[in-house]
């Protein structure tokens, strides 16, 4: 009554009687040395501090106290790991054993050396720098550690590796630490997770701990897919209506402008980008409840009301008013202004609409017609000294005018990598979705298959590979709430996330594996409830 | 970049203008018949109270308490709707209106009768009565309700009926009730959920808001898959060292003898039994960390140690005290024996096992081995006073005696209607898991699949579909623990559970979805975090 296969998953762990390599790195940097014979330190909990030259980076601070609690919990792991040794074996645990007796033991060490090189930047941002250095034992740092970076984004990403370098020894008493030197850097800069709140509400809670896990991850972008046809959730300072009649529940199911801010704040301090998407004209039927001006009137059975109405400027005069709103709440200078599956059958019922483009000479175009609304969007976003992201329609289009700075972004599957090709031989920046769908399901999890996907799998010239600028991880939430979603979005999402950070050539599926193990385990530890990745098993030190 | 399906969903859902049927029953009763031209009450909640004769019934005392906090529960749904309501609208609610002016308001109640016509039974078991019926406002008992059974499992059957007739009214200024009368009894006697603890560890907390969802749903078997080759987290009296070197952590990953009489309690207090499954011979590995001597030796390249050795009599001492413990602990008169997916390759590869099989004259023959010891232990549970469940393999193999008190569950896919036929057909009580193996996963849910089978859909005489006992919906742990578990538990075993209960013929899936919805919002407010089954949306009243 159980699959075969997960018998002979169960017979090859057996099998493995060695332990397993602990303290591994996710997503692995793109350089690691060992030292000494593969020598390793302990890290003296209790008396362990971080060093920092640096007086004013509020950043920073807070780094240093959230990954000081994160290494304290790798520790209690591995108390409880200590307890199970004892109590099923009568041996000696080997860290109670004289250490001398073990060759590779090199000693402790008691601080990390924290060294920005440059001024502490406030705000994330596309291309910030993250790369760092980071020595622990290494032969120009005996018996210490050292993390260096240009940035304070690179910082973070070092004591995120510093942390995950961290693994409690097999017998639960020390908490290890190989000697080593990383040298690290992202392959791409753009390395995003979509979350939708319109289909289902979010409690911001629940983002939180989907940030715990996209900085862990090494993922640097919260795309924020905050409103769809389903319900508007964002309550508008210009236009409160949006949120009191299109939100589900106009008091507990809307995000207020305190809740917006503390996310973009929690984001920052993690060096995470939040991207709004407001997808016009299409997915905006819940704009319709106070707005339903906004909408074009449908002639035909299927629903009253349909895609925003591009023939009218007070449509264009709303869009800039609350456009202009969302440049002053998003400190990012993305804006992702959506343009995907726009039902043409609204617009080819609607007399005043055909009038419309019969005057405007442009008869039965409706692909013009969708093409004039998106240009005047898109011009509205650049007038606000924003840049756009657009879904992949847009592009397909053909009509629209799009400036190399707009980003497009492929979701459709099916022939992707050749789409790919297509947009980058246009010029244009581009982000991969279609192969990291989080909500597209298989029995006994589909990880590998997200991970194996590649962004420059097409066939197409060194330039245009350059114009990938990374991807996006997509929790689309028709069938994930806040009882649901933190498991289905981790560890899958961070799949994604190695193949974003890491070298091309990190592809060894039984090394991921065993080490995407061990992420889940440390995220879990950090209360982010990412479900089990491969079979049978279970967590040191879980805590339920 | 969201599937066109859910946009037609969503069209689908604003199209609905009319107020959804609320206070429905999941799984539907046998019959339900509506009274004053659908009329309804509303149910004064802070006034309201049970009114029962009855005196010494620790099972219904302790329901009532539980089925108020229900009730509450609610109501306080309705709050939340009704503050949606004010901000919404500026029309005044509909609860506040002068209710004369509706002409199906009927009145108050506050106070159900609780009516038991038998003794109080202390025990769940199998074949128990779980008739019930009950009146609300019907003819016979005006602005009155009433439940009667012959049996405490009826009564606790009827009292979540009764809650579940509860709604809020739809500007949530009241609790509406429909004025009707249920009559109400299950399809088939054994209504199952197995949870495998072994594959991955599940927590008591965890377990508790299984059952919770169980009672909601009225399944009432919990199959309690408690060990594997992966751990054996069930703390023996016996053989403490079982679980000390065979379970994940002998501290934080076992039940205790207090933790199984807790949880076999829970389920009592819930008229849900508990049937323990000790797989045997296969799927034993675990046992071997303590006592390798009960497993075969083998001389492959696999694996060290294969399925228990049927050929020596120590093995068969061992089970017998260990299953006399396990007979004293489990009230319940079956004993799951597992008997599935026995690898014959570990036997064959043994030298002692093959000269032994030559002396007892079955050389070569290794399902005559099999059969051998599923004797032997088939007759031991026997001799304990017990009844067995045995996997399809045993009844499949041929070769075993088994008496016709013998249960045989089917779990393998492909032809299990057949399966079913030729159990019935050779005169053997039989359950159904095939189609209900909640470890398959298909994006956007699938449990319309799960309630479109039908145990009964085989070629087969009335007495064969007579030795149907029911089914059970299957959660096998490799890919779920305590992250994951409860929202892939539910709302699809709710869903077979309905299938299990209710009368053939419901079977509307556009009825059904609308009904589970509900459903799983009343879960949610017990805090049993059910996902969702039926695409966008909230549920009233959530907490997050």
């Amino acid at each position: 009554m159980k699959l075969t296969v997960f018998l002979l998953l169960a017979l090859a762990a057996l099998g493995a009687t060695s332990e397993p390599q602990r303290g591994s790195v996710w997503p692995k940097p793109q350089s690691t040395v060992r030292f000494h014979n593969n020598g390793f330190v302990i890290v003296s909990i209790n008396t362990f501090r971080f060093n920092v030259t640096l007086n004013k980076c509020d950043i920073l601070s807070a780094a240093l106290t959230r990954y000081y609690k994160y290494l304290s919990l790798e520790r209690e792991a591995g108390y409880s790991e200590r307890v199970n040794f004892r109590a099923g074996s009568n041996e000696v645990p080997l860290g109670e054993q004289p250490l001398s007796s073990n060759s590779s033991y090199r000693g402790r060490i008691d601080s990390l050396e924290v060294e920005l090189m440059a001024r502490c930047e406030d705000t994330p941002y596309f291309g910030m720098d993250e790369h760092y250095e980071l020595r622990v034992d290494s032969p120009d740092v005996p018996l210490g550690a050292k993390l260096v970076a240009h940035s304070i984004w690179g910082i973070l990403r070092g004591l995120e590796t510093f942390v995950q370098l961290a693994a409690p020894s097999a017998d639960g008493t020390a908490l290890h630490m190989s000697s080593c030197m990383i040298s690290d850097y992202p392959r791409f800069p753009h390395r995003g997770l979509l979350v939708d709140t319109a289909r289902h509400f979010m409690p911001i809670e629940t983002l939180h701990k989907i940030i715990d896990g996209m900085e862990a991850s090494k993922l640097n972008t919260f795309h924020w897919h905050i409103v769809d046809d389903q319900s508007f959730p964002y309550q508008s300072k210009l236009y409160p209506e949006l949120s009191d009649k299109g939100a589900y529940n106009p008091l507990s199911h809307v995000y207020t402008q305190n809740d917006v801010k503390a996310l973009i704040e929690y984001c920052r301090l993690r060096g995470i980008r939040v991207i709004p998407e407001f997808d016009t004209p299409g997915h905006t039927l819940s704009w319709g409840n106070s707005h339903p001006e906004l909408l074009t009137k449908c002639y035909n059975s299927k629903s009253p009301l349909g895609p925003m109405d591009p023939t009218k400027k007070s449509t264009y005069r709303f869009i800039q008013n609350f456009f202009s709103e969302i440049a002053e709440v998003f400190p990012d200078r993305y804006f992702h202004v959506g343009g995907d599956e726009v039902s043409k059958e609204c617009w080819k019922s609607n007399p005043d609409i055909n009038n419309w483009m019969r005057e405007n000479n442009i008869s039965g175009l409706y692909n013009k017609l969708e093409s004039f609304y998106i240009n005047k969007a898109v011009h509205l976003i650049y007038s606000l000294n924003m840049s756009t992201i657009v879904w992949q329609e847009v592009f397909d289009n053909g009509d629209t005018q799009l400036d190399k700075n707009t980003v497009v972004h492929i979701w459709k599957l099916g022939s992707f990598m050749e789409e790919l090709r297509k947009t980058t031989s246009a010029g244009y920046m581009t982000l991969l979705s279609s192969c990291w769908y989080l909500d597209h399901l298989k029995s006994g999890g589909d990880w590998t298959e997200m991970y194996q996907c590649d962004p420059h799998n097409f066939d197409g010239t060194e330039e245009q590979k350059r114009l990938i600028l990374g991807g996006e991880a997509c929790m689309w939430s028709e069938f994930v709430d806040f009882t649901n979603v933190v498991p289905r979005v981790f560890p899958r999402a961070s799949a994604v996330a190695e193949r974003l950070w890491s070298d091309r050539s990190v592809k060894d599926i039984p090394d991921a594996t065993q080490r995407l193990d061990e992420f889940r385990c440390r995220l879990l530890r950090r209360g982010v409830h990412a479900q089990p990745s491969r079979g049978p098993g279970y967590c040191p030190g879980e805590i339920f």
